[in-house]
Parts: C-alpha cells; sequence; structure tokens
C-alpha cells in the first residue's frame, strides 16, 4: 500500500480515528485514502485553526488523540494559535503536515518553508519521515508521543513517500506505563494537612474531573483545608449536585483574595498560580510570599490516584459528602437581555451532560456562576489565552461524544477569529448551539486599557475596540455557513431560542444581543 | 513619552505611516498613543491574518512598509501565513508583537509563547527590546532592515517597556545606498543575446512594473530575445495598450513548453523558473535542460537599471516600440455566468488605474487573459502560495491608493480563510469590489488529485473537495460583516452587478455563481 494509506492504517491500529483536515496538493494521496481506510472519518475544515481547535476539543472529552491533516508550513501556521490552546491543556494530537516532495524541496518552490521550524514553539515532537519504509514506525511513535507528553506530535510526511509503496501499516505501541504515585510527597502532604495550618489543595489537569476532586472534597472536610481549581484547566465537571472546586478568578487582585492568609498550597497537577497578564504594580505570582508550595503529584502524574491516597492518609477514606445545596436560579425577570438572565435560563435549559466549550473572558463569569446549581454538564474554557478556540472545541467535543449536547459560549470578538467552524457544524450535522455575547466591543480590553494604566481612549483608541460600526451580523454570518440562526435581545427571545435549539438535534445559533 | 508613543513616534518620523492592528493587552499603550501620535492611521483588523495580507498588499503599491502590531505569540501565529507571502513578494513590513513584562515572562502564564522562534520562519530580521532606552534606536533599525532586506522585520515589546518613560524618538535612517549595476553581467548578457542563440529574459521584482519592461520589449525587439515573466511576482503592470510580458503558466508542462529550445535563460530579479509542486514523473526544473541560467541582476539589485543598461548595449535605446494591438474582447454573450464571461465583462468595465487584487489559480487565467486588452491596471498575484490572501491584500492595496478602484478576484475556497478582512473594508470605506468565484469545489484539488496519481475520489474522498453541502452563501457573509453584496448567475447579471459596483465609491461583493 502507498504511504498515505498506510499512515491512516496506521492511525487507524493505534486508536485514532478521526481526522480534522484541510489538506491541499501535497496531502491528495491522505483524501483518496480514506475510501481504502473508511475506520478513520475525515472531516473538513476551511481553515486550519478550526482543525486544531477540534482536535484540542475532541481530546479534552476522550483523553485520545485526534489527528490533523495540514498543507505544508503555511497551513500548519495557521493551526498554530489553537495547537498553542491544545499545548496548554495538554490534548494530544497527531499532527500530520504534508511537504513538498524530497526532490522538490531543494528548488526554493513558492510555498516552501521550514516546517518544523513553525511546529516547534507549540509540538511537544516533531519528526521529518526521511525514509518512506518508515512511515508505518514513525506513525506509531508520533502516537505515542502524543500519548505520553500529552500534546502535539507532528510528523512531516514528503508528498513523495505518500504515493509511494510503504508496505504494511504498523502495530500499536504498547501501553502507556502507568504512573505511580509518590508515596514521600503524599505521606508531606498528609502532614502540612494535620499540622492545622492554613492549607488549601490546587487542583488541575484530570483531578477536576469529579473522580479526582471528590476525594479532594473529603480531605478538605475533614482536615479543613480549602479546595480549590486552577483557572486554566483543560475540562471541568460541573453541576448535578456535585461537588466542585472555586475556579481562580481571572484578576490577580481577586485570585490573590481567593489565596490569602495560606501558609500551604499543595499543587495536584497544577502549576503554580500565575497572573494572566502582568500589569504596573502588581505581582504575577497570586499565593501569598510567605505561603509554601509543595507539589502532591504534577501535570505528568495521576493526581486522582495520589489524592485518593491522600484521603486514606487523612483518614477521609470512608467520609460521605453531603451534595452542595444549590438552588436552581430562578428563571430570569422579563426585559432586556443581561448575563445573568443568560446564566439563568441555561441553568434551567440544559438537558443533563451538556458540553459548554466556553470562550468569554468578559462575560462569561456572570453566566457559569449560575450553571453550577444546573444539571451535569462538562464546562471547557479557554486554556492557553490564543483567541478563536471556542466554536472549533466545540465542533470537536461535538464529533467526539455524540448524543451529548453542546452549547458554545462564545464573545462576538473571540468568535471572529475561527467563524469558519460554523460550516463544520453543518456539514457534519453536529449538535452544537453556539451562543454569540455580542457586546459588540472588545469588552476585555475596556477593562485592561485601564489596568495597564493606558490611560483613557481617545476616540482613535476606541476605534481599536470597537466593534459596532459596523455592526457584525451575527445570524447573516450562521446563515452564510448554512447554520440556522436567529437573534435574541430579550430574556424572552432568549429563552424560546435556547429552548428551540435544546430541543432539537443539530446545529443553531443564537446572537443574544446585550444591552 | 512612554515606550508605545516613542515607537509610534519613531515609527512616523521614519515614514511608516500606517499601522494594520489587532491588539490585546500587551499592546494597548499602542492603542492609547494613537490619539497622541496622529500621523500614523490605526487599521482594526478582526484577525491577524489579515493584518499581514494587508501591509502585504499596501507595501506592494507603495513600495513602503506598513506596520502590524499584534498580540503575543498566537496573535503572531495567525499572521504567519500572509506574512510567508509578503516574504515572497519582497514586501517590506515592520511587525510590532507585544510580549509579557519582562517580569511576568519567567512565569510561563497561559500565554507565553516563544515569540521569536514563531518570528523567524517568516522573518528576515527579529529582535526583542531588551532594553527600554532602546526603543527608538531599535526601532529604526527595524525599519531600517525591512527596507533594505525587503522583508518582515519583526520587533517584539515586552509590555513594560511600552508604558514606561523611554526617552526621545529616534531619528529617520538614513536612505539605504543604491545598489548598482554589476557592469561585467551587463556585459555577459549583452554577449549572448548578441550570439543568435536562443534566449529569453525572464523578469522579476520591479522589473514587472512598466520601466522595467519596456527596456526589455526594446532589447527583445533588437535581438529576438524573448521576454518572459516570472509567475509568482509582487505586481505586474498590464493592459492600457502597454507592452507586458507573458507569465510563465502554473503547471508544470505548459512552463515547459514556454521555455522549450532556449539555450539561455537571463534571470532579472527572477529566481530561476521552478514548478509550484513536485509530481510524479514531472520536473521540479522548468528550463530546458541544456538551457545555461545568467543573473543580470538578483532579486536584491536594481533589474530595472540594469535592462536600461542592457538596452545601451544592445543597441535598443531608441527604438520606439508599437503598443501591442489588442483589441478590447467583445462583450460577453448573454447566458450562464463563465469565467470568459466574467474576463470580458471586466476588460470593459474596469476604470482606468484599477488594482486587481487576485487569488484565484483554478479560474484566474480565463478572466485575467481578457485584462491585457483593457485599460491599464495592477495586478497583484499569488506569491507564496499560503491560502487567504486576496482579500487582505485588497485592504492593504486600497488603503495604500485612495482614489483607485481595487477588484479583488477571489476563489470561494481561498476566501474562506479570511473572511474577516471584509469587514475592515466595510469599517475604512474601502473602494473595494471584491468578486467572489464560486464553484463551491476546491477546483485546484479536482486537477492536482489526478496530477499526482492519488487516484479517483471515492465518495469520502470527493467530500474533501466539495463547498457544496453546504452551500456557503457569500451574499450573507458580506452582509454580516457590513458589505452590500449580491448573487450573480448570468452573464447580464454580473455585468450590472459589476457595472454599479464601478460606478460608485466603497466595498461591495459580487458572488459569481459559476455554471
Amino acid at each position: 500500500m502507498n504511504g498515505a494509506e498506510c499512515l491512516l492504517r496506521t492511525l487507524a491500529a493505534c486508536g485514532v480515528d478521526t481526522c480534522f483536515m484541510n489538506p491541499g496538493t501535497s496531502e491528495m494521496q491522505f483524501v483518496t485514502a480514506l475510501d481504502r481506510v473508511p475506520q478513520v472519518r475525515g472531516i473538513l475544515c476551511l481553515f486550519e485553526g478550526v482543525c486544531s481547535g477540534a482536535a484540542d476539543g475532541y481530546a479534552r472529552m476522550t483523553g485520545r488523540p485526534a489527528a490533523t491533516v495540514l498543507h505544508l508550513g503555511p497551513g500548519l501556521a495557521n493551526a498554530l494559535a489553537n495547537f498553542h490552546n491544545a499545548r496548554k491543556a495538554r490534548s494530544p494530537v497527531v499532527n500530520i503536515v504534508g511537504q513538498h516532495t524530497t526532490r522538490h524541496l531543494r528548488h526554493d518552490a513558492p510555498l516552501t518553508s521550514d516546517i518544523e521550524a513553525i511546529a516547534r514553539p507549540v509540538s511537544a515532537y516533531v519528526r521529518t519521515i526521511a525514509r518512506v519504509e518508515d512511515i508505518a514506525s514513525e506513525t506509531v511513535e508520533a502516537v505515542r508521543a502524543a500519548r505520553q507528553a500529552r500534546g502535539v506530535a507532528t510528523l512531516i510526511v514528503p508528498a513523495d513517500f505518500s504515493w509511494s509503496e510503504a508496505g504494511e501499516r504498523g502495530w500499536p505501541a504498547p501501553n502507556d506505563s502507568a504512573i505511580t504515585v509518590d508515596a514521600a510527597r503524599v505521606r508531606q502532604a498528609a502532614a502540612i494537612l494535620r499540622s492545622g495550618e492554613p492549607a488549601a489543595l490546587l487542583l488541575g489537569g484530570r483531578t477536576l474531573l469529579a473522580a479526582g476532586f471528590e476525594p479532594a472534597a473529603r480531605i478538605a472536610a475533614n482536615t479543613g483545608a480549602r479546595v480549590l481549581a486552577n483557572r486554566y484547566g483543560a475540562r471541568y465537571q460541573r453541576g448535578g449536585g456535585r461537588l466542585a472546586p472555586l475556579r481562580l478568578p481571572y484578576f490577580p487582585e481577586a485570585a490573590q483574595a481567593r489565596l490569602a492568609g495560606l501558609k500551604h498550597l499543595i499543587l495536584v497537577e497544577s502549576a503554580a498560580p500565575v497572573a494572566f497578564f502582568g500589569y504596573p504594580n502588581s505581582p504575577s505570582l497570586l499565593a501569598p510570599a510567605d505561603c509554601a508550595l509543595h507539589v502532591l503529584a504534577s501535570p505528568d502524574e495521576n493526581g486522582s490516584a495520589a489524592l485518593m491516597e491522600l484521603a486514606t492518609q487523612c483518614r477521609a477514606d470512608s467520609l460521605t459528602i453531603p451534595p452542595p445545596e444549590l438552588p436552581l436560579p430562578d428563571w430570569p425577570a422579563p426585559g432586556a437581555l443581561t448575563l445573568d438572565a443568560i446564566g439563568r435560563a441555561m441553568s434551567r435549559l440544559l438537558p443533563p451532560d451538556a458540553i459548554v466549550a466556553e470562550e468569554a473572558v468578559s462575560s462569561g463569569e456572570l453566566i457559569l456562576r449560575h450553571l453550577a446549581a444546573g444539571p451535569p454538564h462538562d464546562h471547557l474554557p479557554v486554556t492557553g489565552g490564543s483567541i478563536g478556540q471556542g466554536l472549533p472545541v466545540a465542533v470537536g467535543a461535538a464529533v467526539a461524544c455524540p448524543g451529548r449536547k453542546v452549547i458554545a459560549l462564545e464573545a462576538d470578538g473571540s468568535g471572529l477569529y475561527t467563524p469558519q467552524a460554523l460550516w463544520t457544524m453543518a456539514r457534519e450535522h453536529l449538535d452544537i448551539t453556539v451562543v454569540i455575547l455580542a457586546n459588540r466591543r472588545y469588552r476585555i480590553l475596556d477593562i485592561e486599557i485601564e489596568r495597564t494604566g493606558a490611560g483613557k481612549p481617545g476616540p482613535q483608541a476606541d476605534r481599536m475596540l470597537d466593534l459596532a460600526s459596523p455592526p457584525i451580523d451575527w445570524v447573516r454570518l450562521a446563515q452564510g455557513f448554512g447554520v440556522a440562526a436567529r437573534c435574541a435581545s430579550t430574556t424572552d427571545d432568549f429563552a424560546a431560542a435556547l429552548r428551540d435549539s435544546m430541543a432539537r438535534l443539530g446545529p443553531s445559533l443564537i446572537e443574544a444581543v446585550l444591552s
């Protein structure tokens, strides 16, 4: 079989069965091989940032890598921003990038670029295949690298290798060795918690799923420790009466307040808490200066197992923690649409096990705080801060989890970096409801401009934050990409639109015009 | 003054007065400084690929750099693809990228990335400012580097330097030293042309402007040499009865036919002709194997001056070349819309000195061949092959040349990589008519899939080339971004829509639905 088919069959054998692609001439063999390898589902995206963001969303929900197939260096370049987010989310992705033929490369044709150099800043692993007979083994290695590093493994495939005879497909690599719990660190954490000094567990990574924070809650009940969540986790399970740790706030002063008084911060699959940006007269590190940081489990380790062990040592094994009593929020009062009203309506209308892909830095909190009292759901937030992740992550989550409703909670500014994701939602009939939070500003920058001491914006500066002239009509944009859409500017309109979207399968968009 | 103001004032002093921007928190000081430095025009783009493509278009039309202001590594990453095209077009650009504060950088905050590494593959020059007092001198150096290398000069500015006191603005660098003509190479070229052996001049760079190819035409008339144009020049002046060299075709066989029989190819600001892609059983180099390549002027040198000198040596100084007799094409016959009809209508309806920004690899030739007989115009084609350049290049050309009508001749596939450019057209009231060539396929790939021997596409493969399910409604997309739009599927519809657009100022879009 040729190299492209060999690669796809090897991916399938390794359990990689979903491929978000935007192929060009150098990747045509992968396209025709799709019909010979039906185990791999090819999903076309109109822009490469949709491919990379979708692979991130897929990995966040499944823990498994999807593949991306991209066209040469510039195609890869368009995918970098969302690969940055995937890297920060620790999402495994097998990133296949076509290259000119080995013979053509030396001639500096128009599309020639240094693909390895473009890939490296976002990749945990970068390889260019050097011999066609290595395609199977190189593919296995790339899958293994993506899984082990939980990152982007980039495999660059010269076009002539795709059409040359490549031999048999490869066999899956053995399972990654399980990482054990570090008993010394568990003992140390237990001693700290027994000391009575103010302490908190800061959860990240997979401990933000129910199986992780459940033992943390028992530890907290038995020791008085606080349980907090790193802000930049990849996936949070919340709602449905489940316990859920409080996420650290976005702005450093609020995060500092949350951490105030602590003498010990025990990190569980989490980095030390840092501010998103540096500001004049504001520290980057958020924990108090006299707070000691301890690592219970690094982001590479199994924090949930370590928490189970720690719970045993804290004699919190058999505790039963009553579910938090969070009354369902009241229905929003009629009137002009607000973020609070959106949150209330969502908490009442979301079906169980919905997935909320959220990219709404300035608007999100006022909505999300109501969802904790709603039905059980997964929340996929901003991880790396590259703008334009929300709609692609929703695509990937919907592909990963058929049968679950996905809500993309998207800012009107951020959504405009990758609006092409809407077309893939329509093409693949994905069950996604996009809620565009239309304040017609880069609202977060209104806040940041003040925080950075940049002074009051004059008329020219104001134009750099303004999305109202001309206003962007998201209903037409969505319809242009084949997605049914409507606009809501009152509470009742929004609730009706959301109810409709929840009641049917397939993509739709609600432009929530905020007053 | 603070660093941001110092930088903008230095840009203005160096003649850089246009700034395509998509700023974030780290660049807020640049935003507020715009009101204090009215010499610099800030133009907001909703996606960074629009900024970089617009800067490319601006440089192609003016020869001068615009600035871009981008937000950290991910913002830069989104701009890379069109910077690749700018690099291949040899367009000078001063690319300002914000960075975290010097103090914040070490903490690996979510948006931290290796900005220099992301910049390098597309930049001729990369610097991170190390001391706030260097902002003025570093800015001068970046402008000088962009001009001298005719490439992207990336200057990375830590956010704290933007808000710190930076002293006075810098002074413009002295003019770049003029590059003289290499007399020995002129003599060698003259000897070749006198030898009577089959020879051609292959023009690139600035020799594709009238002042360059006019002496080439005189040389040809006196020596029998052919005059050809490199396919991947940044800007071609054509029409209005001007002489114009034939561009080499896209597909290698046709380009080889054009070069067949040559014993000498004299390169004038052009690389040796190479195929766009490598294919099975098709060479990368297009000139005959026994054709000698000679350099009259490298892409860094002044090819037009060398051609003037060569014309003197060939005694072609005082020749008068009659303008080519190209009859204006007939009006297209009524009926379903075709590429031929679009070309005919454009050749009759374009106003003088229009600018045609073209990104239509599979559809362009059948249109462009009619324009040679139309009014004088500039043609800005694909240079580097990164998809998504056409609409942004049109934005930059329109900003660069107020008073000239810009036509963006855009494929429906390619246009979907940077549709956000439409909003900047509306926001800035740019005089651009976008013509979307809607065949609802990645049509070029229908050809390439066969050329690469990938076999007949099955149903899965076909879906990777198909843009018809669901169809993309460009009229709604344009309206969504604030641009008036209409659809044309017959010759008469198209001619009427084009006539209307030519008669008024401001942006509009015609979705040309091809049968």
